[in-house]
């Protein structure tokens, strides 16, 4: 074995992607302001290095979704914007304060709750209004009440909802909700608006109003899936393989016998597993990517189930000599992205990004 | 709004649990040593938290797939024996050294790879056969060879091997791999033996042999589902209410309007998604918990998409007044475990855990 053999996965991040990204995003959006949604770790891709490399290109405003998060940020930047999604709670209020962050009022009790427990000093708000989605935020009835009662709005910062259906550029909610969004937004004060994430910044700037606020995008998930992917790709997802056998014919591999061989096949043996974010769902339906030397690319199928730490893979019809103990298979890459692992998976892109695991080395490429 | 609100989900580990499961496990496979697998933080639940609760009920052998993850357990306990799954490789076998791990030896490669590079006062090596699954593991071939070399074994400290299907009491490669494993031991030199993992525990005391190596199970998993759970639950997952509304006929719920009211539904948005590891897949179909001050339990469905960090669910059948904004909505508990959201997911409740997010407040019981 005179070969480097390795045994952890590696999850490279490439943040140039993503700072091409969030230029291409602004250019499209333009004039409105692009501003980043980086809850949840940044989509689980590491919230200090993806809002450090968003910093260096210009952007100014970071949504989060709970407020811990947001604190997080603003050790980071002391001089940006942070919305915080979820809104101010009672186990929450005082982070509100302490890092000057910028609530998001859902309902009519969370503005009376804002209202009972602010500081004199605080952030002025944004009002989340619902249009269609049907989620988290304000109703009809609860605006036109509002739109009763200004005085509650003296400190209103930006008035925002949200697309149900905006990955698909000829769904019939995208106009419906465009249209109720202006409507409400002409009962409230004249503030900033914004209306749309990744997906809406593809819809056409009537629906980019004052800020657009990106996610999946700067991440490379296609949220415009109707056409080619405008978008670099950020993530690249290896593990090594560890061994090469033949599944003689009739013998089974992995879990529940869950793959058969009906002809001898050569078997690897690749360190990652849905301990490490690969669904259990690519069981005998996923693919694992060979490289040679000469750039060529092979596929391997997933053979059985997925385990823990380990997943097994097909690689009779690859030519001897490209997949060795020890040669890095590729899980995600330019070619096969997120967002095609995570339609195999029968899920989404964004939920594969947000779910990996904690055993990688991570490398961040910049 | 008087009630406390809070926004963040709740993640509670029952420590007293898992070590019943343990006390019970011990009892079961009597008089084989029972050691436990705490690989990828200890299945998701945190491996400091885990393995020192394991330590104080006498467990001394603990498992990891990674020579890092060996490493963190070494520094929590000077005197047990750590086991790495993954076997030593170039980027690692300094970590074996300096944490006094033991090695599995899983391929002739890797055993040639040991004896030129272990240290004199190395750890002895358990050396792992595949006795059927076919995936990591000396294969027979490679164990007929051996056994003429037997001059290199005499650092063995135990034979193991991983059964395929022993979540299945009657499935014939559990008698096949159970004979293989004897007769391939017999090759060897005369050492301890280790087959079965939480799931062979259940399988009778000859698939015991000297150790078995209990994971899931002491997490609450039924790994014997075939018949009644007999380990106490571990884990509950809970989030708050953020908001209540009507879902008139005809409208929409979430992305994509994967939900349609098709009479006015009541709806309860709850703080919690597949950032924090509610897999997407129970779209329309996972079930969220509510309990009255009586403690009567009532069923949600979830309707519609899972988002990264909202669910809503159905509570118009829910009498009025057991859930209100800020109430406590259960996603997993005694009653629904992990088992059942996994099944109802379309998964094992071992992808489950293992996948959790960080969001959670996480409070440990004991």
């Amino acid at each position: 074995m005179t070969k480097k053999v390795l045994t952890r996965p590696l999850l490279q991040i490439n943040l140039n992607a993503v700072k091409e990204n969030y230029q291409f995003l602004k250019t499209l959006c333009a004039p409105a302001e692009c501003s980043a949604v980086v809850k949840n770790n940044a989509y689980g891709l590491g919230v200090r290095e993806i809002v450090t490399a968003l910093k260096n290109v210009g952007c100014k405003t970071f949504w989060t979704a709970h407020a811990h998060e947001g604190a997080e940020i603003r050790a980071l930047i002391p001089d940006c914007d942070i919305i915080v999604l979820q809104g101010p709670c009672q186990d929450t209020i005082q982070l509100f304060q302490d890092y000057h962050l910028i609530p998001v009022i859902n309902t009519l009790d969370q503005l009376e709750y804002w209202e009972a427990n602010k500081t004199d000093n605080a952030k002025p708000f944004v009002l989340h209004i619902d249009t269609g989605l049907n989620r988290y935020g304000l109703r009809t009835n609860d605006i036109k009440r509002l739109s009763s009662q200004l005085n509650r709005l003296n400190d209103l910062y930006m008035v925002i909802s949200h697309l149900a259906c905006a990955d698909d550029n000829g769904h019939f909610m995208n106009n419906y909700q465009q249209k109720q969004f202006t409507e409400l937004c002409a009962c409230l004060p004249k503030v900033k608006k914004s209306l749309s994430a990744s997906d809406g910044a593809f819809l056409g700037n009537e629906f980019s109003y004052d800020m657009v606020r990106l996610g999946a995008a700067l991440f490379g998930i296609n949220t415009a899936p109707y056409r080619e992917n405008q978008m670099k790709n950020v993530i690249s997802i290896q593990a090594p393989v560890l061994q090469i056998e033949e599944l003689p014919l009739g013998q089974y591999c992995g879990y529940g016998a869950a793959y058969r061989a009906h002809t001898t096949r050569r078997l690897a043996v690749i360190s990652i597993g849905y301990g490490d974010g690969i669904p259990c769902s690519l069981r005998n339906v996923g693919w694992v990517w060979f490289q040679d030397k000469n750039d060529m690319y092979y596929e391997a199928r997933i053979t059985g189930r997925i385990s823990m730490d380990i997943i097994t893979c097909d690689i009779t019809d690859i030519p001897r000599g490209v997949v060795q103990t020890g040669t890095q298979a590729s899980l995600v890459n330019e070619r096969y992205t997120v967002d095609d692992l995570g339609r195999d998976a029968g899920t989404i892109g964004y939920e594969v990004i947000s779910r990996l695991g904690k055993r990688f080395k991570r490398v961040y490429l910049d």
